[in-house]
């Protein structure tokens, strides 16, 4: 637990930067043999799995108007206050990501802009598990409704033919239009190739598990999707200055999300110094392993983390930026220094005050963020994630003139006659 | 050869708009077979494949600074003062594309934004095939070169150890920063696997044949990938007052990419000024087909070409939303009324003298685009393909005593306790 490396050098570094990815053929041939059943015989699939895996012998697919309202009462004023909180601080951050689009005459009579349309039809997954996860719910149905998605269709498994009433409550709050009663790859398939009674999704968001992954894999030769989301990860960025309790906390709150996720804590300072937070935090951990939840999961989880020291802020970065953290929590004397360090992170969290658990549900950034390295190259979702630009052109007689000498030429050399004489021909 | 349909069904209308996706083992067989060993090998699987695929005998991989500097001395002025302008109009568009970022207190001391940072080493591919793309070097190269993008790698196959004089000139305009002198799936393992001269690529972009196509989308499970490009298309939406030549030249200009590519008129009138307009665009193809090169790739994919006449607006803009073409050219009286009913195209060239072809080389907007319905999710490579924004929140004390309750009620919801007690212990 906590395995200690000081200034590892660049080959022991990279495999302590190492995610484990490994490929599963049973899964693969499991996941496509319900897709295909689902493409094959639609509802009756649906209903059929949602029998198997999640006992739920459903009278309908979706849940009613009825159950909606029945069941999203039943959330505790406290609860629903929360909910509305976190909903209006995401709503809040989102409102502020719309872009407003832009308009380039880039010569005379040549006028470029790009509409921006919301995609329609998304389908959002949240999967039931360990824990209902209604947080995830407001991640995903908030940046539609704000970008203004039509037909927003949520799919989660109904266990023994029920969905939480805090899920239904903020499904609600978020503005999902619909819920589907089903999860697993099963659900996915639906999105992907339609049903009887699920109309085909533009586009698939949402976590799950490696069967859920694995069938949005095999759904994006079709339709987008959002990402690939492999295990949680946070990689704490600390100093001598950190609290060892903030640290540990902070630690645990990813390992108690399952034992695969990952926690590595890079520190920045002298090996005595390390050592002794080290230490600290591992006294922390100890003592709160015994007073929380989630005990198994914790310690199958910390078995693979690990803390990473440096005396030098720039290897210390380096180690960051290699990694791409899906979570990045920079609790340092100057965080803000380090931030502009940063290249590749999913969401950062700068000073002490400023926790995971505050944007995973509440402060109002997004929580669905690129995993196991993915970082380097996407970012996490936003407004962004559900809008399309289209390019628009208007081009004059005049701009057409004044761009068809190179037009004509570039087609040329590009052995394209009808694109030359399509541009020939305007000139008349 | 454009056949005629007036007013289908709904059933008819979506088998008009179908586009052929068969997927084909042979190809994922070789592909992978391929990939699989340029993992194994490295450059030495490359050099092979190099002799193999293009009869190519390479001394390095990368084409060095003198072939650079004398091949692209080699150009034209006139193919020169083309790009050159092509090149200003591209940087200006995607200029205007660079986003601010935002900044947003959700509540007191909750202060959230975005960090935008470029994308570092991405991997662009060009084909070879049977013309030199030199204009797709531009649609990559200088989106990246505007995002900030750091080591620029474009890959390309070397015909007999020969890349065009064009490409290497526009790829030294736009800003590449190495060439691969390596093509097909074997360019896309050295990207997502990165061998001992090619350093991995956090993201692939790119068109390609079927074997490139399926190399991504394989390197996709380990890193990003721009898209996925199928056979081209373009929409014709056109009605009366638009001259037949046009039509004719911009169906040709998409026929002549390979026999694949698909072009589609579609028609808003009556069933008699749809007849006269078929038989009219008919004849300028029948006597540019004698003219122009590339007959046999035109023959071949028109005879897939087709007619889709309606005599209501709203009927032919579902059909133009419901196929998301990747062009769509609006060849009518009023133009821009119909713009604003289009929810899904890749880009929409507006007017009588906005042929696809200046889009495709000089205007400034961005070639590569959504193909097989995909615009109906996505949008066309642009700034933002190169860019990732990584959410940042600095939470002050008591921003984050006005968070704590929500944070620690869902956080209970939600059975995980580790996460309330890092939001508790910040409170002390």
């Amino acid at each position: 637990m906590l395995d200690f490396y000081y200034e590892p050098d660049n080959a022991m570094l990279s495999s302590l930067l190492e995610r484990n990815s490994e490929s599963n053929d049973e899964i693969r041939d499991a996941v496509l043999s319900i897709m295909d059943d689902v493409k094959r015989r639609g509802d009756d699939a649906l209903y059929e799995y949602a029998l198997k895996f999640d006992h739920s012998r459903l009278k309908s697919l979706f849940v009613s108007e009825d159950e909606m309202e029945d069941l999203s009462s039943q959330v505790s004023e406290e609860l629903k206050s929360a909910i509305d909180l976190a909903s209006n601080n995401i709503r809040a951050f989102h409102e502020a990501q719309v872009p407003k689009g832009e308009y380039c005459e880039s010569m005379e009579g040549v006028r470029l802009w790009r509409k921006i349309v919301p995609i329609s039809k998304p389908g959002l997954y949240v999967p039931g598990g360990t824990a209902p996860l209604f947080s995830t719910v407001l991640m995903l149905a908030i940046p539609a409704s704000v970008a203004g998605s039509e037909d927003v269709m949520l799919a989660t498994p109904a266990k023994e033919g029920k969905i939480s009433p805090a899920l239904l409550y903020a499904a609600k709050k978020a503005g999902v239009h619909r819920i589907l009663k089903v999860g697993g790859a099963q659900a996915i398939a639906a999105f992907a190739y339609g049903t009887e009674s699920v109309e085909k999704r533009n586009k698939i968001f949402g976590p799950g598990n490696r069967f859920v992954s694995f069938a949005k894999m095999e759904a994006s030769r079709f339709v987008s999707i959002d990402m690939l989301a492999g295990p949680s990860e946070v990689m704490v960025l600390a100093d001598a200055s950190a609290s060892a309790l903030y640290i540990a906390t902070d630690l645990l709150s990813q390992a108690e999300h399952g034992a695969d996720s990952q926690a590595i804590l890079v520190f920045i300072g002298s090996r005595a110094e390390a050592e002794k937070k080290k230490n600290e935090v591992m006294e922390e951990i100890k003592r709160l392993l015994n007073s929380l939840g989630r005990r198994g999961y914790m310690e199958e989880s910390l078995a693979h983390s690990r803390i990473i020291a440096f005396s030098s802020i720039p290897d210390a970065m380096h180690a960051v930026n290699e990694y791409a953290p899906e979570h990045l929590i920079i609790n340092t004397e100057h965080p803000e220094i380090l931030l502009d360090m940063v290249r590749s992170a999913g969401s950062v969290f700068l000073g002490p005050y400023s926790p995971e658990s505050a944007g995973d549900y509440a402060s109002g950034t997004n929580h669905t963020l690129p995993t196991s390295g993915f970082a380097k190259s996407t970012s996490g979702v936003s407004v962004d994630s559900f809008l399309k630009k289209i390019t628009v052109q208007e081009i004059t007689k005049e701009g057409a003139r004044l761009l068809s000498g190179a037009v004509m030429a570039m087609a040329d050399a590009e052995g394209l006659s009808a694109h030359k004489e399509a541009m020939r021909v305007r000139l008349c």
